[in-house]
């Protein structure tokens, strides 16, 4: 319920303004170097607290409590706890008893009849630095496969990148993937946050390395049914392409990929085909709704089913693609390495060859 | 792995070109009332055979071995088995040692080591004959709810219905929902199959009942992350959004949608808030690309990396996206259906009146 | 949850006296060669009609109708149909409304509502065919890791083996582990029977193999945990001992299996330690219950809940454990070969050497 | 892999000498008071330090991290975590090297080829602290359905209660069943731990309710089969039974429990029927096996395969029963806490009810 993946396990717990967010890692390979500063590294990747993100000022220091043992991984599940240091007991009257719109707040009091009025408790955002963290142990492990994994910001309010250059993404304030672009999506995020509004954006997550040749596991399981059920599941994200984007217009004879001698001669499959990982790269487009914690007036109810204008305050970001970049990155490692692992047993030849070298 | 759902569970077995292709559901609550011509009609509408499918004649009928007596479901797995009737065996010598562009020829033996190359074996879509003859029996379940699914096809090859009528879609032969703007989507169609090509499409699927707010479990198991899972992993499948699709380039005032005392004032969240179903219409759009096998020269190579060119013959929907619309639908009422039966446990006072009530 | 094991799985479907009893093996690695001779010989194993067991007469024939092509697994779910041939369809007016005595028949109407009054629909013994079939396929896979698992009748109506002979077991009627003792087991069973009544006893498993050693995965999945949910959870199984039977009354002194260069000096920990295969043999000790068909009259109730005396008549074991013995070999087949694929990924240094070599 | 239930689902990190023990339990219905001193007691009494049990002092702790929000359970997972407060940075050379005779020294470090050689790391049973927080708020649940569960020591080291009292067992320093029995089994401790050895016992865990009829899922997931998985998967249980322990000497005639207008007559079956519960009592005896840490010399050897005698010092119970009689308690609750929930939608009448009352 609360876990994701088969072999490589990341389940979660915590709230937004409770004690904690926690993150348990099963299933790492007995014996990986884990390295503590790279781990914090990518947590405070996720936080980038700037003009475009959040004023939330959280420290998200990463403990790692298990599975540990004199620098290495012992096979036994990795304990991760992110304590919240920065939960003001701030004043929720206004939001304690409204439910505010685009947010979970009217849905989860339907289903559980009790609702953490704080900030959105289990259903915030906020959960997404224990996916990080477990993401940074997740490429630690790939990194010994080849893989790696990259993301930037696409578009913001649909202006979009025209060239798309990883590295650039990783120094950008907005991950944005096109420096020529990026001071006018910069513009239109300022603009909306002036005007106390937000806008959405595409994020584009990649994979590369040869291992990805294979991964995937039958039929419900597929390596593009396991993304769809991850970048789906992600707050915020409501549409998603895996390859070509305008693949649903094409004729067959445009968009299947031939083979060559050489590989692949073109990815508009985006590296999966028939739910295994072809090879070539994996090109994921993840589509985020705008942040639906405005400052703008809007139409709402309470708790008792009474109408109200509701403005909400607070440590909002203008756009939520731009750090969800980075936890998509982060699923993609999760994801990819767990089929990784789950890929070991597949052949009979495979089987024997371990077997006969212990 | 080969499983679908977890409370309601459907697994699959089976090739294309095998004895049968079966499958059991799991989880159905006892005392269902199962309508073996409504679970046949189903099927048959999943085959249906005309100008604009495949000339594949399957009989395609679905025998129910376990799980139902005297008429109703037991609580035990219903098997379900669609023997293969018209399995030619034909000459499958071009496609023996190719690797056909678009389809899991390549990766498959590159995961297995050896491949049943008849008609794709595993991978073929004809497995989605037992998630039709599943997603039949789960819609018995949803009528006992008040929930109903619907599906049609947006758009063919870029030419996208004006009007959404499912109503329309149903009697269809090509599940269009615009009566309109078909004529235009068959000629797309019948150009792209003589000219031995194909195209690609978009479906799309609802659901509706009041019954649908607060379905969906938390976390990794959210109702739009197994949505992205069971559609994104659907053969053909490369995109898909809930709700809006123009979802990214708006700004959170025009995307939020407002509550009022009498429900929600819009439905750009296609009924899904924070992973949890808001009670409006679950609205999800399906992008499936053009159909893999095309009788047009393409170039591949054989599994001796020799280059070649190859020209498919053979029963090939011209357009996958039109049998997939049903499939989508049954897809749709196997995801509600679990839900719906995962949701009971959620509150105190319901696992109290249940155990009151006994 | 008609499923056992996670990554070698077997799902069943079926009632004793429906159309068939089927299973689906998942997971069996791409490339083993089926040898369905073997198979339908483990089959014939189970049915083994003679004085002693049921004079049910079942052709038992396995039909697999899927994953296996050219003669070895391909890495599909391995579909397993195993036809009823001899139903009877005979007067179940007696049983229909009255609940038998040790039998299911009273809680499965209380869970479900309604109730396969056919010989026990899916809470039928008869489901262990599909168990064997499957245990005979994960046989095949041991036998390449040079795994073997053997079983035999230890005990009847508290008559014990004073001798462990697994070859004598194999061609005894009653499978019996001791030669000399078997004659007075034999006469017990006939007495029994005889009398309208039936005995129970014990059955002894083992597996023996190098490649036990590391065996079983972390915390809620050890490889006793998984014995005890497979073994326990056997119809008619009412108790077990791994190792030692006589542990609880022991002192750590004489229990603890003292280590010496050339391995173990003792195996009363039956070959798991701390939840993991020593790579001493796994030996297993499990306690059958009487049949519970006897046709001595019993006290009991209708549907009603009116008291009356029931004598069963029909074709039963008069001893359960001797058939069972078959069973609990299949079932560790599967259990060891599972674990055997699960423990792959468990270091980094296998994960290593397996990218590398591909 | 590391998580126990299907519904309600505890998961667990962390290893006995390292920072902490945590437990993440998901699934519990919204709504729940949570008593956090029944909590914190219930540790407590696992803890029970005195003469017969372990000089560790250790404080535990319990601090309810998430899941909890103004004293009731909000339906998301609940976090526990237990620091340990009493790890000795003490000298480890001894065991560090060497295979200690009945743990999982020599099989842990097979099977991860890494060992956290401190006090057993996450293999030790301290890790029950958190099976028994996670039970603690089990049975809050069961209290809701009417079921309680008990435990007691029935024997040590072959000493046997005559009666059984479970209300004495609450008070006794040992949990003996019998009062009577009690000094004599207490003698056998001390003499034990004395000599620098320890023993085995056996202990009885019951639980009592209407409610417990009906529980227990199909067929790989029966009642009993998941008690075999929780019991035989306890650090030091190596056997076990439900119900009448000598049942593999009886004759049906004797064994089969009659059932009467107003119930079953006897309870031989230990309250699980055709995997189950029936309704009766739920009685299961579960059997641990002496300390493996003794203090007595022990032949072993070291990781460089040398022999070497070794004399374990430290704070070890001399009879592990008694303290995991309380962990089998609180397994017991959570087995039947998750069946409980479950349980709900396997009719559709109940399905029919939950909905029509939402």
């Amino acid at each position: 319920m609360n876990t994701l993946g088969r072999c490589l396990r990341l389940s979660t717990f915590g709230e937004s303004h409770g004690v904690l967010i926690g993150g348990v890692l099963e299933g790492v390979p007995a014996g990986l170097k884990i390295d503590l500063d790279a781990l914090q590294a990518e947590v405070n990747r996720r936080k980038s607290t700037n003009a475009y993100t959040t004023p939330r000022k959280e420290e998200d220091v990463v403990e790692v409590v298990s599975g540990v043992f004199e620098g290495v991984s012992t096979g036994a599940p990795i304990g991760l706890l992110i304590y919240n240091r920065n939960v003001k007991s701030k004043d929720y009257s206004n939001v304690k008893e409204a439910f505010r719109p685009g947010h979970a707040d009217f849905t989860a009091l339907a289903k559980y009849g009790v609702r953490d009025y704080r900030g959105g408790g289990r259903t915030s955002a906020r959960e997404s630095v224990a996916r990080v963290a477990g993401g940074a142990i997740a490429k630690m492990l790939l990194k010994e496969l080849g893989i790696e994994v990259f993301s930037g910001v696409f578009s913001v309010g649909g202006i979009e990148a025209q060239n798309i250059d990883f590295s650039h993404a990783k120094t950008s304030p907005i991950f944005s993937l096109d420096k020529d672009i990026e001071p006018t999506q910069q513009e239109a995020i300022l603009k909306a946050k002036a005007e106390g509004d937000s806008v959405g954006g595409v994020v584009l997550v990649q994979a590369s390395g040869a291992h990805l040749l294979g991964l995937g596991e039958p039929l419900y399981d597929k390596l593009d049914a396991r993304l769809g059920g991850v970048f789906m599941g992600l707050n915020g994200v409501k549409g998603m392409f895996i390859g070509e984007p305008s693949v649903a217009s094409l004729r067959g004879s445009a968009y299947n990929d031939p083979l060559s001698p050489t590989g692949f001669q073109s990815n508009h499959a985006g590296g999966v085909l028939g739910g295994i990982g072809s090879g070539a790269d994996l090109v994921i487009w993840v589509h985020f709704k705008p942040t639906a914690s405005i400052a703008k007036a809007q139409d709402t109810i309470n708790t008792n089913n009474k109408p109200l204008k509701l403005e909400l305050k607070g440590r909002h970001d203008p756009c939520i693609a731009i750090r969800g970049s980075v936890v998509c990155e982060s699923l993609l490692a999760l994801v990819v390495a767990d089929f990784a692992l789950l890929n070991m047993p597949t052949k009979l030849s495979s089987v024997r060859a371990f077997y006969r070298q212990r």
